[in-house]
């Protein structure tokens, strides 16, 4: 009995017809939130620079990047792709195993879709078994991988879109073993380069990765044939503790689709809770800068494992720091992209309220809650407590939040009249001929002299 | 006191005038030997597999792969290469980290020289500069992350090969801080692969992977700083013990180098041993298959660790089962590449006796040591004890036995006289002007109609 091909022979047999009407409209939800915030990320410097770096060793132009004029190898676009989409740190999230989900496949499966013709059925049912592959993958390994350090988005982001493109494809089940064995190979990604722009690379090379293993296995490139389970494959050299039962347990019946989530805030989830408090005080008492004199937080104690950066000075960082998440909050009564900015993480005022917060870990709090506590000069104390905060798996988005999101987002990259065209043909997108046509529309017009 | 940036400092500013004589001939061997091998296994399937796989992928055919007509991007050319030196297990070994180091640096740096106007004393400064950091950070990991089930070729070489396409880029020390930091949260290669194509796949995406954080580093692309040494880096994620200080201590005085050996069968290093004894045996007494009752075997216990495979079908599986080294050295009285075929692997006479060979661990022995005994079917009894096998580094190739090793793997891609040209190259490279001269020289003549 290997899990690997018990996988393998799940991916390449899976049907559209077979996932449940829930699991597609989640499916929907998930390619809504991802092409909002790939759009958004698509005008970060990270993208310019992997672009300007890797052109001059990029293939036959066959494939559109994502809301970007230029054109490149899918390969190479299912990178950009990547780092489009989580350079903003604005993903999606399946909570049980923290891994950013759509990023690593749907990064892939739209260079693909862009050079090859895929109609959305496909492009669905292939997303849907590259989705559960990885998230299988994770929640095999979790949580001792991820304490390990490793950013579990990209190392097992790899296998969905090995799997995904694999199926798309038209891999045997041989094939898609060693499709997912060579993903295992390639399965790499430190937590290490939080707060800098290998972090957005990971999901990026994990896109471009599992897309060239699913190629090189159906060319005959072969592989280890145990590459998850194997005594020296992915969960035994890569997780201290696992349990592989989950990557084969109702296959087919339970979607890991199901438990996905979507950020209002492109920062570190863990801060959530702290923001919407600080939000929430900063809306009811019109609190500014100038009237704080301390900022005091109860979190969970991952909080501060993830996010214990106050003293920073880019953007990036800020997104993995609970102090400038509550500082942005009481300030601005907002945490949108542009809070997230260079510009807003050396704001004095907001400089002056991060410095100011303190945050203590308490084992009684879920990630999902947060107390926050601000002492204002004139002595009065002002307090909020989140019990459940918005996005989680018991309070999510509505699809109205996130065609929001997926504007405000988008809007970075696109007018709105094209936004538009594009989110209506993700809510839509089993119904497309040709997913090239989705993706075609998210490349700006520009004017030519 | 950051390793990773004194590492950095180091590599960007070694001399070629700071390095020994007998460091710079010993460079020369190990380019000599990586050469050679290169050649032997340009010609693999797993080689064509590949380009055929990723030729549609790749970009402007600036580089030529070693030993092939076709051309690819310098990026793909850096995988190929990387293949090709590894895939017979014929390349280099440096015993205290098992890592085979010429494959990840040299493989990128020629695919970078065809592409890049190189002379050839910048070549050896960068090569022995990345041979340095690959070897040191294994050194830093040893024993606990390859007996975890990493191939180290792999995890480590991505950072050789971004520090010597790093310091040939001319990289400032912040820029290669970063492409450290890149190299190494793309550090990545299974031990579940070995007998599979998957093997020779890892020292190649790590010539791949490397150049590419060398490139991206330069565009400004940012990594986390602390990429080696940090809570979340390389060494704490990926390896349970590790000794930091190995990184740093005596750099620019002691160089690994010194230490690298070279073999003389093409498959796993544990196995020589007993493939000498059982040569010896044929030699001695011209044992004949069919004379042969039972072999028995006493080795180093790890030799039963990595190569306990006795019921195989495959040449890559051959160079992982000590049986088939005894096997074929009974047999045939010799292991060269023509012993690791499909073919040979499945000849009746070997297949025989490897199934008539029993082995057992023994931990007086050293993985330099071997015992085997055989008893011939006439009840007579034939042994040989191997006490330090050569190639180890008390008993290494003398430069005439790396010519002869060179020319017969090298035969198999090139005539003779394009053969010797390329080893005259490689001894004298560091007089070259411009290292594509080497390059040129090792692609094979098509007489076109």
């Amino acid at each position: 009995m290997s899990e690997t091909r018990i996988l393998a022979a799940y991916i390449v047999r899976g049907r559209y017809e077979e996932i449940p009407d829930d699991v597609r409209h989640e499916a929907a939800r998930s390619l809504v939130n991802f092409m909002g915030v790939a759009l958004g990320g698509s005008v970060d410097p990270a993208v310019d620079i992997a672009i300007r770096a890797l052109s001059p060793f990029c293939g036959k132009p066959d494939a559109a990047i994502l809301g970007r004029v230029e054109r490149l190898d899918p390969l190479h676009a299912s990178l950009m792709n990547g780092i489009s989409s989580h350079v903003d740190d604005f993903d999606d999230t399946t909570p049980q195993n923290y891994i950013h989900p759509t990023s690593p496949v749907a990064s892939a499966m739209f260079a693909y879709a862009s050079a090859n013709r895929v109609n959305g059925r496909d492009f669905l049912n292939a997303f849907v078994l590259g989705f559960e592959a990885e998230s299988r993958i994770g929640n095999a390994v979790f949580p001792a991988h991820y304490d390990a350090g490793w950013h579990i988005t990209g190392t097992a982001g790899v296998f969905g879109a090995a799997a995904a493109i694999g199926r798309l494809r038209g891999l045997s089940e041989q094939q898609m073993v060693w499709a997912l064995g060579l993903a295992g190979t390639q399965a790499a990604g430190l937590r290490e380069m939080f707060g800098s722009m290998g972090k957005a690379f990971h999901p990026g090379r994990a896109a471009q990765n599992g897309y060239a293993s699913a190629i090189l296995a159906e060319s005959g490139f072969t592989a280890g044939e145990r590459g998850i389970e194997g005594p020296r494959g992915f969960a035994a050299v890569q997780s201290a503790k696992h349990d592989l039962s989950k990557v084969t347990v109702d296959l087919g019946v339970d979607f890991n689709l199901r438990r996905n989530t979507y950020k209002p805030f492109p920062c570190g989830i863990v801060n959530h809770p702290t923001i919407e408090g600080a939000i929430e005080l900063h809306q009811q008492h019109g609190v500014r800068a100038s009237d704080i004199h301390a900022v005091r937080l109860q979190v969970a104690p991952l909080v501060l494992d993830l996010c214990d950066q106050q003293n920073i000075t880019r953007g990036l960082q800020g997104k993995f720091s609970v102090y400038h998440g509550a500082a942005v909050g009481l300030v601005r009564g907002q945490a949108g992209l542009d809070e997230y900015t260079d510009a807003a993480v050396n704001d004095l005022d907001i400089k002056r309220v991060r410095e100011r917060v303190t945050a203590v870990g308490d084992p009684a709090l879920t990630e999902d809650q947060a107390r926050i506590e601000v002492e204002l000069t004139d002595g009065r104390r002002l307090s909020w407590s989140v019990e459940q905060s918005l996005g989680n798996i018991h309070r999510p988005l509505s699809d109205r939040q996130l065609d929001d999101k997926f504007r405000r987002s988008a809007g970075r990259a696109l007018p709105r009249s094209a936004a538009d065209l594009v989110l209506d043909h993700c809510w839509h997108i089993a119904d497309l001929d040709n997913v090239s046509a989705l993706v075609d529309a998210t490349v700006p017009v520009v004017q030519r002299a």
